[in-house]
């Protein structure tokens, strides 16, 4: 769940973007046969099995809309759901349940995917000690819902943007005229709570890379072999991370390599969602 | 590709805001290594065969950066993409093509991917008559782009959200009183130029429908000898659409029966992104 | 009344924008002479006869400012009111009271005089079976309030903008290539759930356009003889709307056509304001 | 005409919002038909007599979707126009044309309409030394609009808005705890640069605001020869505003009272618009 | 303090977007370890004697994070506070004590710095009958927190920015054709109730400027004796404000001049903080 | 100097709003004067002997006024510049110049007095290999602009903000129940490339401290023998900053202490401006 400061300040205004972006001036179906308040609730109930995730987004939209809108949860975010189960049930002006309804849902199933998916591949690193790492290839404005639902998922999460983190690549080093500068240029430049990762195409720029003092080195899309050459040549001078085309399918090759991080662009770029919906609305009275 | 003033007022500003995600003060590796311009270019290499999609919001983020960067293609949206194809090349300072690549690779790899999806499902439908919808399942604070990529995939588009379109469901009809009721209450509310489309679950509901002056009929998870009775039943009287679960793997059961449109969330929510990226970062002097 | 989800989403951001046009940083007059908070109350009194529009509008002025302002309505938006009938009485923080005051009456005003407008054209076609429209002829940066204002007056609203109606006129007919052509690929290009309208100034095109399956035909600026033909050849195949310098004045000239619209730039442009204001600002104790 | 500092930092976001008022996604009539660019070129016709205003702003809205848009005029603001005079052609892509035209026209109607109710009034003035002034009941979201036509239309602005001018009225005068109390707290507040007026109803009042140092005495709803006796009273001590339902129809009683200023809020609120059209768009071809 | 408008309107969104500035996704640190709700106290205490200024500003940024956090204030405003001293404590989710501190210290400390110093300069012109003055040298982005220190350590506001005064200095006079032309042309064309102040570097320019009519001069670095000359050549005829160079060193030479105002930008862009910190943050039960 | 992004995405936004703060509708002075465009030409001047910063800032808030203008630069950021010495021209629109030139100097002056103070500490550091830092004592919205004057003063900058660096207090390692917990909770929480760095104030907790593995130690407030003995003990197995209450007169203690960083807030809260202004503002001929 969110801290209350985030979900302020930084969580709230993408929301009620997408708020926006359903509603542009009223809905007009709703308005058109229900001019007045009823009270009203409604179940969230899931069809797939999953790990759910997502909640207190789902639970911001309807009360951003109308801050009695109660919310009553029966999960929790990273709990492992079933399909039939019921999850939540919403309660309030049944307009704001009709017009809430798809963009609450449409965070809730696409969080609860990534957090299934990214669990379904942690699970398989189990006992390795290799911690799973998401990317920077999130769905544009959606980082900070996606980078969430990782972490839900059992999984990590690498630099939040390109202002937060230095990742040395094959451009920048060859800007800065080898390695070794590189590293040296990003100590001196970055603010110094940065870790220095050199990213690696081979197990001679690794051995740079670890030499000019690179606190992470990245091996990009090396064969197995190269990779196991390099965890012994960097002997722990540096910490490890794996990265290219990661996915369920190809995730177990690199179990036994001593590594200590593999970062996956496929946890949030092509995770399906989790299939959720609200279900059997009816009017409440009052006192119910 | 979008029209210049959809791009100006209603495109830009969420590129804008992805690219202020990715960049909250700098791009601290690149200002490490690289203080000054460089002229560079870079080509976009597709890396998966699909439907390409996207283009010109791929180009505007760079643009965005730096309005002198060029982007030249060798391809158009819509067009069918091979693995290992050059797509385009970016021409500009290569601060601007480092900074901005992530956001516009994930911009067009959605995009992308969407559109590849939608024309594998609209090309089951050829020859039926049918033609393929999307719905309001889309990314939320994407859905300017992914309602584009299904008609870039030879989709069509529902109504774009809350407030342009009317579509009356259960919950509408019960507080309305029945589907007579509601039909004549939208007709009496709604901008007259909106058609009113109401959702249905029986034939019954089909058919107070049609006779209430429905322009639209939407057959929502109706088993197939069901909907064949109800188009027979609404003869023409009304558009029907079919709507529940419709996928690639499940569109084809509704082929025959006759109907106007099928829409499909997972066109949406769930389509894989189509691997694409930018290779061969070289600089490149003034005059070449 | 508005819901509270458009009050919430788009009506607000209007109404801060316009209180932050009237204080740029303080209220320079009040402040200098109330630095403390005084409880008082004020009443709304209608100076001249009409139809009241606007009054969550004009009480939500002062429940943005203050959220514990309270407002007492004596009547509702769509009553005919009296010159010197008290509508309301207004109970808050006294400097809430008078900051808010110019703008809240500036939109009471002004969606009032439109009210009253509509209204007094809508009676004159009252009988006729004929609709009165509005159209996009409204303050920029007004038209949620004006559009709703005209509802209120027993007007029904056309398209709300450019994005949510098709309205193919001569230019787009030009570009098209001719009618039928224009009606096809609008059918092709637009969301599915709009009805097609088309602008005609000659018997001629109205054929033509019925002919392509035009849903709407719009007659404009024609001679009264030559609307007649149209109607008669349209022959219900179509809706028809009558446009062109509608005014209280001239409105009654289509009334036995037998159409089924007439729309009025006027209600929106040039309905002059109701005189209305606050009156009596009293200080009272909290216990009162 | 703005200056191109105000234009760009104050009346560009209200166009802007304008223009999002009205295509909140796209224009669905001109891409149905104009998928690509075409040159065009439209004529700006005046169809009533009046004082033209807001060229700049008409200009603006198209070259804001296009900064290629060229506008040439053949009238500047402040003149006199004629029906049927041609004021100015548009040259642009023709889509810019057709999704601007509304908007652009939205304001030149309005400010136009502004200006030329100015003019008559003012006219009315002329050769009294008597200034004419515009009151803060401007539309919502429009007064940098208004207020400058009713500069164009040869009237003069009175404050601003609540932060950068005093008005001390009955109330600020009863919570100071007199009219000598209250100018002296404003002096003591406001910041220096500021006149102090006082709004006053009574011959009493007057006295006692230009006894306590009150720059301008406003006269408010006070009858002919109680106006006559506080202009003598007041003695060019300060400088006199006359206000209170003042029209085109009843400005003239006040001709030779010896006042400074009279402020009229029909000048803004209830002006009807100047009736301006765009004529016979036209392709053209670029060398032309 | 600020009244509640002025917040709400026009301090709160500075806050926010410095809250922004500070916290882009998520405090990471304190998120670390605190994952739940903890109430706290915490104590807000003085380690420097000064004028404290901005104690509703500190409140409003926890406020502004969680609305149900308490502040308990100790002083007010403009009181002499001593090194040691408690000011106020604060009591509410410990998270949002940690995560807020920085911001509201970064304002309290920069507001009370300029209440400090305004008030020690103030006390220099005790008994001159001259008033302290302001200028636009503000920190950019803060000008409504530091006009409103220098009101708290007793200095007043000259005008808050370009909008909303005249100030005519050597470039407008030039453009103008001369001090005559330009005054003349101000009286015109500001809205009327701005007082005109003319800059003046000559006593030629001064006794021009006195006859055109200005209301407020401004000597500009002018020597002792030609500020004595010129304020016995304006004679009271307008008001005189001293502006150059004036800190807490300077200022005393013109204490017997007999002028009405002195301007100083030290005020604002020199003044050193006053520190202030929280301290003893301790956990305490909710019943306590 | 900015790069061309950052600028664009980040730095924009702040220089528009602070124009926006200054001109709220227009420059009421320069347009009643200068009713046309006038080209003209001023000189940037230094008044007193200092480290230049900002001329980036300030060329921009004239071309974010008018893209034609032009500013040509005698120094660049980081020079030492000399009273009397002419830093730049910039040439445009008169009005630009005026409007524009507050701004332009508040960011000048405020961004050189940080760096000429920054630069004059760093020396003090010079050849003992200890790094000045900044830290998040800076003024509300305006750290990028501070943070990168640290930088040109030839300091280095600490985390931004509270996203993107962990520093764990007092209170956090209270909440984890230690410092081995603490230091434990955010290697798991936080994103895996930052470094986590832990505040301390005694001998014991360094050690805990730095046994517990964190990256660096921070020594706040110590004794300096406290200090040689926490320097001993860590031994290089972190990294140790030094920070409280330093300034340029009490930096010289820490010298010989054998530490890699020293941070200290005054260089953003307390540095006092750089006295810089525009002198001799010309009209020059086109062809000039």
């Amino acid at each position: 769940m969110y801290d209350p400061i985030t979900m302020k300040l930084n969580v709230d205004p993408y929301i009620l973007s997408a708020l926006k972006e359903d509603i542009t001036s009223e809905d007009v179906t709703t308005n058109s046969v229900m001019p007045h308040f009823c009270l009203g609730e409604v179940n969230l109930i899931c069809k797939e099995d999953g790990i759910i995730c997502g909640l207190s987004v789902f639970a911001r939209v309807f009360q951003l809309l109308d801050e009695k809108a109660e919310v009553t949860f029966f999960t929790q975010d990273g709990q492992a759901v079933k399909a039939g189960e019921r999850l939540a049930k919403v309660r309030g002006d049944i307009r704001v349940l009709l017009s809430g309804e798809r963009t609450a849902l449409n965070y809730l199933q696409r969080m609860s995917g990534i957090a299934t998916y990214t669990a379904s591949v942690a699970k398989l690193l189990e006992g390795s000690g290799i911690k799973l790492l998401d990317t920077r290839k999130t769905t544009p404005n959606n980082r900070i819902f996606e980078k969430y639902a990782v972490r839900v998922g059992s999984g990590h999460n690498h630099r939040y943007n390109l202002t937060d983190g230095v990742l040395l690549k094959d451009n920048h080093i060859g800007a800065a005229g080898g390695v070794k500068e590189a590293v040296q240029m990003a100590k001196e430049y970055a603010p110094f709570v940065r870790k220095i990762e050199v990213e690696v195409e081979s197990l001679e720029m690794a051995k740079e890379a670890v030499e000019a003092g690179a606190d992470i080195i990245m091996l990009d899309n090396m064969e197995p072999e190269v990779m196991r050459e390099a965890v012994e040549m960097i002997a722990h001078r540096a910490e490890i991370e794996i990265s290219g085309n990661v996915t369920r399918e190809t995730v177990q090759r690199i179990l036994d390599l001593g590594v200590d991080y593999v970062s996956s662009g496929a946890l949030t770029h092509s995770a399906p969602i989790l299939d959720i919906s609200l279900k059997n609305l009816r009017p409440v009275s009052e006192g119910k």
